[in-house]
């Protein structure tokens, strides 16, 4: 297959290094800069301490315009996505969104495409440099149909070693796990400045952490709420080394996700008349040391 | 006049050094290790870049028990006042308490002295290390009476280059309005780890700082709220390039005063039926970050 892959952060490269081995895989990235870096160093892989260099990636700037794929698969960060609608809205080519939160769910229901696909990442990623990323943490990756069938994405049934993909029946149950744990994990541990297990090891950042879930799982109406608490604390336990992007982004004084993630649960708080307490303080918490750090 | 001082900490220090001119001063440890050092040493007082040696202060521990004075003044922590009432509670001399919060009030009502102040500090002081304080930021020392006539306490009445005295009429106010400052500025400001004017002049936190506010005002049912608010804000920026002691702590992985802060509002929300948002999880936040510290 022709894959393209939009974006250059972590989860772009990880993407791109993992799909290479099987597919023409042509990165895109933001600048031109990046493109030729990769082009002429080939980009690098680090897994377990071990380094791959793989050369059969193609690069290209986003501004040279998008060539003709069997998949494009669109991986920028939220806030980024409204920059790159005017070059993939009128493509027919089948179409995967990799955002975390919900909110870039509003935008996809303009596309032309007939086949766009969600997907939930569950690695860990770390870029290192423009051509260099490490896969932190083996996961997989979660994919379900916005709207096409979704066994027409040959890659959901692909068996590639350490990057493995699952179907998932329904795209909003889906991303509404995955933005509970990120509601809940992100802001706080970025906050209080702690890798993820201590939300669980800590007495008082437990009691914030059960908190949370109950005013985030009330806005969102979760269905099983036992069930779904459960869920946001085995994947603390499982990741309870890792520092959470929020923590990272803070730290590098990069902007956050914080409006695709909490943001969006308190626009939906407010349209809904929920009172929020310790979501809303967070949310400002966050904004408050992005405008800092900027 | 003979002036005992209990507490080797920034307060401590900084009275002793600046009562020494004109009293005979002896400042109790909890060390004997620090006393032996000022005894032998001196006390090094430093002042707009300018160090001072001296060396009329005496000093011993605690623990060789307190000798006659004719104002023993106590600066030690709220959190440690438990710890040295054993050592006053029948002393019939004056005594004058120093310490944040309002919890300490009850433990004054047990006293036999017939002669109990109370005073609120606001000066900045550092100390540097066992013999030697900065006073960072000259302001001034509000002296009430908890029992007992405030002019026989010869000390309001008297001028000391740089460190004044103010007679206040109300320990009950004067109490209320300085927990109020150290309620709103000091949790913030140790949790977003920004100096006190940040939380006026960046948008975000400047939100918390009101609602922290609000929540409080309405805790301890302050009669003037609008004045108090207009107080908050101009001791904030008043001290706009100052880290907040709590802050400090943090930092330094010491405990804090959050229970004699904003723990004894919290408990008195709990009496009163009140519900608590924001100042609950910052007490939790602070807690954890203890613990994390310890």
């Amino acid at each position: 297959m022709r894959i393209g892959i939009i974006g250059g952060g972590a989860i772009g490269l990880m993407f791109a290094s993992r799909l290479s081995g099987k597919h023409l895989v042509t990165l895109y990235t933001r600048t031109e800069q990046q493109a030729s870096i990769i082009n002429h160093d080939g980009l690098r892989l680090i897994e377990e301490g071990e380094s791959r260099l793989l050369d059969s990636v193609m690069s290209k700037s986003l501004d040279e315009g998008i060539t003709d794929h069997d998949l494009l698969i669109t991986a920028v960060k939220q806030y980024h996505l409204p920059h790159i609608l005017p070059a993939i809205n009128s493509l027919d080519v089948p179409l995967l969104f990799l955002q975390n939160g919900y909110g870039h769910i509003a935008h996809l229901r303009k596309l032309k495409s007939p086949a766009v696909y969600v997907g939930v990442v569950e690695h860990g990623a770390l870029r290192h440099d423009a051509n260099t990323v490490e896969h932190t943490g083996l996961g997989l990756t979660r994919i379900a149909s916005f709207k096409g069938e979704l066994d027409r994405l040959s890659l959901v049934n692909e068996k590639i070693d350490g990057f493995p993909f699952i179907k998932s029946g329904d795209y909003r149950s889906m991303l509404l796990d995955k933005l509970v744990v990120n509601a809940v994990i992100n802001p706080l541990t970025a906050i209080l400045q702690v890798k993820n297990g201590s939300l669980i090891t800590n007495a008082f950042y437990y009691q914030l952490f059960q908190e949370l879930f109950d005013e985030i799982s009330g806005i969102l109406e979760l269905e099983n709420k036992a069930e779904s608490f459960e869920h946001v604390k085995s994947v603390c336990m499982a990741t309870a080394g890792n520092r959470s992007s929020m923590l990272k982004d803070l730290e590098k004084g990069s902007q956050t996700e914080i409006d695709a993630i909490l943001g969006h649960i308190l626009s939906m708080a407010e349209g809904k008349g929920k009172t929020v307490g310790l979501a809303s303080s967070l949310y400002k918490m966050i904004k408050g040391k992005e405008t800092q750090g900027g």
